[in-house]
This record gives structure tokens, sequence and C-alpha cells, in this order.
């Protein structure tokens, strides 16, 4: 790879640690590269909460003067601003949190600083990670939505401005604006990341996500977040096993999302994927309902100070709505859906036992227009199995935005999912396109 | 029942809520029989690691002008020291976070206030919820343990110093001080109830507990969980199955105990209740390490800023110890114990699906001397499982300390759990005694 530095923010995270660490480019060059395509697109793009550049090129240059240490060495890494950050500002898209400085790292920001990465800045989010939007727009074409609730993380790093952002989840909130961006998203197993330090919106779903332009840059990621060398196998190591699912709400998904899931199956399948379509059984329909009931729950449980009269007002109305309906259920009725959700788990772990990935699609097609952002129809089911999902780039759709697939896996299992996705990405062809 | 008001620290918590809304006890009447009582025993019992008393007069003083409002209008409650409340200090039961107050109340903490409940005070938590004591003594004798890591909190709900209290349970934490100290312990479904704002040890363990005198209690804590006018019905409504487990860790329990177990089966059996022994097959007995391996896993990733070479020696060396042990558990390992777990919660529904719960010990026996908050040897595979658990308190062993007897029920089923156990409170005629 020849390597042009003022082009650093155009290498994906793994090739950049591998230049940083042989010092091919130097930690300030990429954090130079990184900022200047930020100075170029912030004012379309709006992608950061909150972003100190002066402390971004000091800590830069602090790194340059001792020798290169941790998986991340010099990697600039995007936080959405759900996540706490010991003394950067962190208000998780809300009014009511306006300069609030967090005494402690999120876990997850503290196994990033431990392996050398740079905590380049918050991304935005919207409000506390539910529907209300913030400023970001949609990379490709600002008119359009970048998707939420990790609206700054795709936007950043499908906009070459990092190579990798946490997201998070718990509807479709990694997945959805992945797809949206054009990048690659990755919603683990429930609980897999420690999700301490992460403000909680609906905690039995609320699952930490990356986002990166690259599958092998999950594989980098996931190391990190278990803290220290570890080697995964990356290859499935025979032929692929995939099960195409067009889900009880394919008819949701537009005719170019349609499209583009059908050529991947036939290219995958030209690749040598052994490909078996399969239908879900009725009760997976109620999920999405079961879902919804289970998330307004514990939001109006968890948002019991923020929902009083002092700041009441500074919540959107759409999330005040939400409240009210969740303390409308009745722990009877929320005990009764957690079982039912626990047995669906069992039924999908017996579907899912002969693949190694079934595809889905990500989102219903393209981003939609700015103030929406998009339907997590496609997302929150397997949200509320807690199963890996994964959505990588795949094309573009009728108006020039991005479309993704997305495969799901079975429960614990992420390791065979990501090395399956890797071999897709090779097969597809599936990368991240340059904007603008 | 007629009631002297010096002695309304006696009262459980739904009688003294009731006595309350009904003004036959001002708040101010209450609250001052708890600090009395407070008064009387801390210097032997040493159960709070923070009390604030004019701070509480005040607040009873002006609950007590105005109209009584809430499920928990006037009551007295605990709150583990791992939980986060407002302006209080929380401290975490470690020298690191030394006058520490957080800026938010956690959930719990929230919605205790909202139905119109004191925070008490904080009661004294092991460090970080783990293994190293606090300045804590068992009620019924003070050379002796009250468990951990909720000591404080089985300690002054047993000492009748506040008529309920926060736990927490990532091994046995909850479960096994109430037995010590001779209470009725509950650890819910894992994430029935949010743990928002609790600190996390390992989240994909830690279940935010209670701890209180009565089963009755347990409800009407769960009501205000819910945070709303809720009715659970109160009765199995027909004749109770119950499974008598002594499980592959039996011999591990004292003779004493042992003799607990198999009078109260006897008891209940005579009361009527249809009892089967049950065996648990032998995948069982390694749930115990799988414990361990995660939560180390999970310990050392979610510590990563107190192990830091600033405030490490102000770890105990227990606790550094699992953080390296922590380290060494490879994400693959990880992931394989986790699929493992998920075999064992899929074929442990199977096995307690007849019953109504399943009775197991709940400690290895009485409170061993302090020092040593015991083993949690018969808490920590549920915990794993996620499943719910009720210790109620039976009688005394050989050295005059509390026993208890524990009851698991099928995940997500918490509300039948509780009601078979408070049905097995009535038959056992099981409550606290008054240690002195």
């Amino acid at each position: 790879m020849s390597l042009v530095a003022t082009d650093a923010n155009f290498l994906s995270a793994s090739d950049a640690v591998n230049a940083l660490a042989h010092k091919k480019i130097s930690v300030v060059e990429l954090v130079q590269a990184c900022l200047a395509r930020i100075d170029k697109r912030d004012a379309e793009v709006g992608a950061w909460a909150y972003l100190d550049r002066d402390s971004i090129l000091r800590e830069a240059k602090d790194r340059d003067g001792k020798p290169p240490q941790g998986p991340l060495y010099g990697l600039p890494v995007g936080i959405k601003d759900v996540i706490d950050t010991a003394g950067l500002p962190t208000e998780y898209g809300s009014k009511i949190y306006r300069g609030h400085r967090p005494a402690r790292d999120a876990s997850c920001v503290a196994l990033v600083r431990r392996a050398g990465g740079i905590v380049f800045g918050k991304t935005v989010t919207t409000e506390f990670a539910l529907f209300q939007p913030g400023k970001t727009k949609n990379p490709h074409n600002p008119a359009h939505s970048p998707g939420g609730s990790s609206s700054g993380s795709a936007a950043a790093v499908a906009d070459f401005q990092v190579p990798v952002a946490f997201g998070t989840q718990t509807s479709g909130s990694t997945i959805r604006p992945a797809a949206f961006c054009g990048v690659v998203g990755y919603k683990p197993t429930f609980s897999l990341f420690t999700a301490a330090g992460v403000r909680a919106l609906a905690p039995s779903l609320d699952t930490l996500g990356l986002m990166s332009r690259t599958v092998e840059d999950l594989f980098l990621m996931t190391r990190v977040l278990f803290g220290h060398d570890q080697i995964l196998s990356k290859s499935p190591g025979r032929r692929i096993r995939l099960a195409l699912c067009r889900t009880p709400f394919w008819a949701a998904a537009s005719v170019d999302q349609q499209a583009a899931f059908d050529n991947c199956a036939r290219e995958l399948a030209a690749a040598g994927v052994s490909i078996e379509e399969i239908d879900l059984p009725d009760w997976f329909s109620s999920l999405g309902e079961d879902h919804q009931s289970i998330m307004a729950s514990e939001i109006a449980r968890n948002f019991i100070s923020e929902n009083s009269p002092s700041t009441q007002e500074l919540l959107s109305p759409r999330m005040r709505e939400i409240i009210d309906e969740g303390w409308k259920v009745h722990i009877e009725s929320y005990l009764k859906i957690r079982a039912r959700v626990s047995r669906a788990r069992i039924e999908f772990s017996t579907i899912a036992k002969p693949f190694d990935a079934i595809m889905v699609p990500s989102a219903p097609g393209e981003a939609p227009k700015l103030a929406n952002t998009g339907d997590p129809v496609f997302n929150r089911v397997w949200t509320l199995l807690g199963i890996p999902a994964v959505t990588l780039p795949v094309g573009f759709g009728t108006h020039g935005l991005p479309l993704g697939v997305q495969c799901v896996g079975r429960a614990d299992e992420d390791h065979d999912l990501l090395a399956t996705c890797r071999e897709f990405e090779k097969m597809l062809g599936a990368r991240c396109a340059v904007p603008h």
C-alpha cells in the first residue's frame, strides 16, 4: 500500500493501526487527515456533538513521542454521545444534560484508551438514543436522514472522518444508520460487550454496537473490547450455509431494497454459498409489538427524574408519549411478554442452528428525508431475541443512497457470524463508497 | 393492631404504610423509632455507610405536612451503597470513591421517591459488591459476618432499623446475607428490575434485589419498582407443587442447615404441599465454575480506570487477583461458556416447569466469623441461570445464628414464586426474630 499521509483518513482501522505501528504514518498525520476531512465536510454532515481539535492534536503528539503500544495505538475512535467520557461533555442528545461531564469513562471508552486508541470526540445521538433526531445529515445526501439513533457515528465513519465509532442499539439504532450511511454495522449478542457507563434507555435491550468500513475492523475492535491480545478465527473453514429470510415484514421493503437482497443472494450462491430459503413461524410477527411494550415499560422506569416537573418540558413530546405508554404496561403482562420472548429465543435457536447466518434486509430501503430516522421494523425483533447482527453495504438505491443487507446469527456465536460476514464482504465486494 | 409509636420500627413495610396512610402514626414517629433503634444498636451492628439524621427528620416533617400520597408514603428504605443517590455520598464500598456524590438517582431510588418513600441512608456494601467486607456485623452476634455483599441492608432490616432495603446480587449477595441475618431476601429474574444507576460489577449477572421481613413486603416493593398501582395475584390458587433439591453441593451444607431444610420439607408436606425430590443432571455442577469465569472477565473489563496506576493500590488484593484472572478469559471461551449457559437455561426450564418452586439451601449454614462473608456455592448457579430466588428465615443453628431455605422459580414467573413463598411463610411461621 502506498500511502499519502493526507489521505490517511481513508484507511480502514486495521490498515491504519498497521501503518501507525510500523511508523509509516505518524499519529499526528492520521489525526490531521481526519480533522481536515471534518473541516471540509462538517458543515454539511454535522456528525459531531463535541470535538476538541487542540486536545486531540496534543494527545496525538504525545503518542508520537512514545513507542507504539496497544492494538489501537493512535487510532481515532468516535464515541456516541450516550456513552460516558471522563472530562468530555456527554449530553445524551438531551437539553437536560447540556454541559454534563461524567466523572468516569464508560467501560468501552476505558478499553479503547487502554488499547492505545484516541477518543476523538462525541458523535451526535438522537435524544437519549430514542427518536428525536439531532443535527446530523446523511453524508451521501444532506436532504436525507443518517438514520438513528447512532446518527453521528454512522455518518462520521461513512464520510471517512474516523475509521470506527461506537453505536448502541435498543431497536435498530446501529444496524439501520449503518445501512443508511453505507457502512458496516455490528450489534453483538446482548451483553457480550459491557454497556457499563452507557446511558440506559431500556436495559434489557440496550446493546453496545460498532460502526466500521470493513468486517476486519470489527475483529480488531472485538479484540479490544475483550482487552487483550486475542486471536479470533476468521474463517468458517467449510462451505457457508446461508438462510434467506424475507421475514413477515418483507412488504415494508422498497423495490430496490428487495432487489438488492435478491442480487446478494444470487452473487453469494454463485460464489459457492449454500443457500436455503426459510419462512419464520407465525409467532414471529407479534414480537415487534412485544419489543415495543418492553421498551416503553423500561423507558418509563428509567426516566423518572428527567420526566419530573423541573425538566419535563425539555423532553420531546414523542418521548413523553412513550413514557406515558410505558406506565400502562402492567408487571404481569411485562412478565408474560418476557416469558414469551424466552420461548421465542429457544425456538429461534432451533431455526438458526443449521446456518452460519440468516440474511434479512437491514432496513426498509434507502434513508428517508430528514426529520425521520427511519423504521426499525427489520431490526427490533433481532434486538429482542438478543442475537448478533451485522449489516454490510451492498450498493445504492434509486435515489443514490446506500442499501444494506443484514446477517443475523446464533446467540453467543458472534465469532462465527463475523467470520461468515468477512467471507461475504469478499464475495460481494461490499465496501463503503466515498460520499463526495 | 394496637400500636405504640416508639415501636413503629418493628412494623413490616406493609403494616407501616397502612398505619401511615391512615394517620395511625406520623412519618416523624416512624422515622424517630427507626433512628432510636439505630442509636441503640449502631455501635454493635454498623449497617450504615451514610445516614443524615437531620435531613431525614426534615423530610419526615415535610411529608407529615402534606396529604399521604404514593404506595410507600413515609416509608424508610435502605439503599445499598453501590446504588447511586443524587446528592448523597455513594462510595461503592471503595476508598477510591470516598465522598463521591452522583448527579442522578439510580432508577430504583427514583422509583422509591416517586412512590413517597424516604431514602433513609446508604447501607454498607463490600468493596464494589465483591468480597472485601465493610464494618457491618451480624445483628444476632457481632463476632459473625452479616454476609456479603449486601451486608448493611441485611443487617439493618434484620435489626429492625428499616423495614426494607435494596441489595444486589452477582453471585449470592442478596440471598446469602439475608439468610445469615434471618430476613427475607429476593433476587428477581435477571433484569426484571432495572439496574440503571447501580454500579456495574459483572453486568450480565448483576441483579437488583430486596430485603424485607415479610414476603408481603416484596409484593409491595415489586409494585413500586413497576411504578404504578398494580395488583398482583397473591395465591397460586391450587395445591402447591414443590421440588426438593439437595443440589450437587449438598455436602457443603452444615448438619444444622441440612436438618433445617429437611424440617421445612416435612412441615410443608404436613401443610398439604405436594413434594417431589429431584436430582439435577451432571452438567449442573460445572456451572459454578462457568459463573466465576464470566464474572471475572466482566470485572476485568469494568474496572479499568480503578485498576489504573493512580488508584490501583486502593483496590483490595483479592479484587486485583480477580481482575488478573478475568483478563485471562479468552473471548472464544467466554462465548462458549455463555452458549453453554443458554443451553443450561433451556434445560433447567424443563426441569422447573412442573413446579411452583424448587427448594434448596440458602447458604452452607450459619454465618461464619467476621472477615469472611461466606460461600455463595448455593447461589451463584441460580444467578447465572437468571432465575428468581427467595430466601425465608426458618430458624436458628447450633450457634444461635439464623438459617434460611431458598426457593427458586421459573424465569420471568416471579409473581408465581412470590405467591408460593407467601404461602410457605404462613405454613412455616417463617418470621424474623428480634436479635436483641
